[in-house]
């Protein structure tokens, strides 16, 4: 049984999702492969796209996904971790868990009889970053490129540094010191970079950081659970704003990404995000293909 | 792509839509004509009968439905309707919201790349017109007689007033002068029911609007969002009560409607909603089959 | 039609449903029996286990369930229980509900056209009781030994009173006086054990009431809505603990069993739960079977 908490645990296997997940969405692959087969979805924070996009997905494998937010179920009142796990092992294939602490999502695995995927924690985000190289995959042929990270250094920062490293592709990151991504995944980042012959470069200058860059990429300055904050981090953030300045430094035909929600006049400027190098909805939909790559592989393929 | 806003979107064809309806309820149409599609329901208040009877139209039609409140997605947090509309439109095949404000949906509808269904706006609930039209032909054989609204001009009334004129049946509307339904709307039912040749009349006089009517229809006088004028409504409307006195005024056969939730003693008494005049439940029932229509409507017979 | 409110309701039926849940488990009976019908899930109170067994078995019977939540339709808002028990049963097949009060199931199953399973109220848990007893017959082989209930009479004990008095299983007890489960339940199971030559017995005496038990089962003691007497409830059953000594004094192959969500270091140690003797997580499990054969015996079997 495998699980999916870190893009760590598919290190080898990021271009073998990649392209079956490029297979589903050119219909290539056999339809309704996870025939009957449950997917419980655990929601600690609410979630458009990957409620939606995993809900759909499910359906679309042949199975069923049931969606269950803390407010509805007992995990919110303080059941242990445990018995959530080992319950819901016995009525489902496979759960998915948008948590607040990644701790927690390592106990469920621990527990758990079925695979986890981690949709989501206060340290990764791996369908988000597979879902993101598919896209970069589909927009630029591949990944010689550099793709560059702009903002605050979060959970979507950190998995894309690993995906980057795994991938090979040169990635570059412009943050205020303060909002580095976690050291310990930069490190392991930088260990995958070297083994793929790929470069990682952390800097507060954003624009040494953009020069060249095929790929810009930003999320948003406060995250949910950063509100309390939120005064402080604009003031941090605000040159760190991707507009059309920092689109012209870029490479001519660079992308614009953004995980979603934005706030537009914030992170992105309204022009940018609604303008020609913004491929953000293709990113969103690229949500689905890729978790459904992701269900498919864990549930199935490995086991052919 | 055809959307469902307003039932002026559906002027000239409200008559094919209900046949169709009929159809449904009748079996005669093949099993599951939109297998595999989804439906994303977005509630921004809550509901019974349109969540449920969405829900299971869709199913029986072969598809499947989301249910996302707003206070599970990001919806609710501020993101962009546009965002909203974009990356729903990559994973569903049509979209029905039930909104606050009229205008959020318009703008939903614009910015869609699916067909957007109104689940009820302050303005208009153009499904729950198809579905009372439904029963109204079920149980009066047609569009002849006399349609008599008593109570607030609100959404409900609204689109009624337009159906009507587009069946061409003969309506009067009671109520206090204050809460005359919107004007622009009445302008459009009245050129709507000279078209078809038939008369829209508004009074504050009930006794004059209800006599010969061959239905009578009502709805709550407190909708959700106006809790705080409750109590100004409760004396306003003190004497639009539908009740045996009125039944009485009104053709033998007369038919009671209303579209739930209902408080007995105020709008309605207990004696006529549970009496046999009553036809609430049918006309609850006909909610599922008016949508199943719409759905198959938008969905595939325009495109047969 | 038949309902299933009560253990009562099925006095005779246990042993038949009991083992086509047996037939379920093991994979005997034909695959989705319930095709294409639907079951609308009503929780008042959070859920896990109930929300998930449910939804999950609807789906491997065929069919589809509706989770609705009284935050999310109009029941929370006061409609009453008669429209929504009417307008529900002309949408779907069946009608689940997890009430605060029973007296409103009672109600809700008068006014509804379609079959009522009681999913917890505060007097009784018919489908968790039905669930246990699978377990029982699972691990012990039937009913031939001492069942034995530790800490507070409310509904999940009153609807094991029953069960047990039913199936003919010697019942024990252990509760401080003030926690004894309602007396017409156990007269009525009184009634039943005696029809069946078994004993029902209730206590204070928690070493008599153990000694020789084949399965000691406990369960919360601040149930959902007694938050506000924990403090006295804590120390009214600090001598209720199930703990290693408790089953020490039992028979060598009891059984430890809980409905969960349990409380680790409250009325069951860790030891205990987490250990040999317990059956929990296969209990939990057999919460789907039981229902499964519940929805199958009632909207199927019934009528071959």
């Amino acid at each position: 049984m495998r699980s999916l908490l870190s893009v760590c645990d598919i290190e080898e296997e990021v271009e073998t999702i990649l392209n079956i997940a490029s297979d589903f969405k050119a219909g290539k692959i056999e339809e309704k492969p996870l025939k009957d087969q449950k997917l419980a979805m655990i929601f600690q924070k609410s979630s458009t796209r990957t409620r939606v996009s995993f809900e759909v997905g499910m359906y679309e494998l042949g199975g069923t996904a049931l969606f269950l937010s803390t407010n509805d179920i007992q995990l919110g009142r303080g059941e242990p971790i445990k018995d959530t796990a080992k319950v819901l092992s016995r009525f489902v294939d496979v759960i998915m868990i948008r948590a607040i602490e990644h701790d927690d999502v390592i106990e469920l695995e621990r527990e758990s009889d079925v695979p986890i995927i981690n949709g989501l924690t206060n340290l990764e985000h791996p369908c988000q970053a597979l879902a993101d190289m598919l896209t970069v995959k589909e927009h630029k042929g591949g990944f010689d490129g550099k793709f560059v990270y702009v903002g605050d250094g979060n959970n979507v920062c950190n998995s894309l540094l690993l995906i980057c490293g795994c991938l090979g592709m040169d990635m570059a990151i412009a943050c205020p010191d303060e909002y580095r991504p976690n050291e310990e995944i930069t490190k392991k980042a930088k260990e995958y970079a070297k083994a793929n012959n790929s470069t990682i470069t952390i800097t507060s200058d954003i624009e040494e950081a953009v020069s060249g860059a095929d790929v810009i990429y930003t999320d948003v300055w406060v995250s949910m659970g950063d509100e309390e904050e939120s005064e402080k981090r604009r003031a941090d953030f605000k040159d760190y704003q991707v507009n059309q300045n920092l689109i012209d430094m870029a490479d001519d035909d660079v992308i614009f990404m953004h995980c979603l929600p934005a706030i537009r006049g914030e992170e992105v400027s309204a022009e940018v995000i609604d303008g020609p190098h913004s491929v953000v909805y293709d990113q969103a939909e690229n949500r689905m293909h890729a978790q459904k790559a992701v269900l498919y592989y864990f549930l199935k393929e490995l086991y052919k």
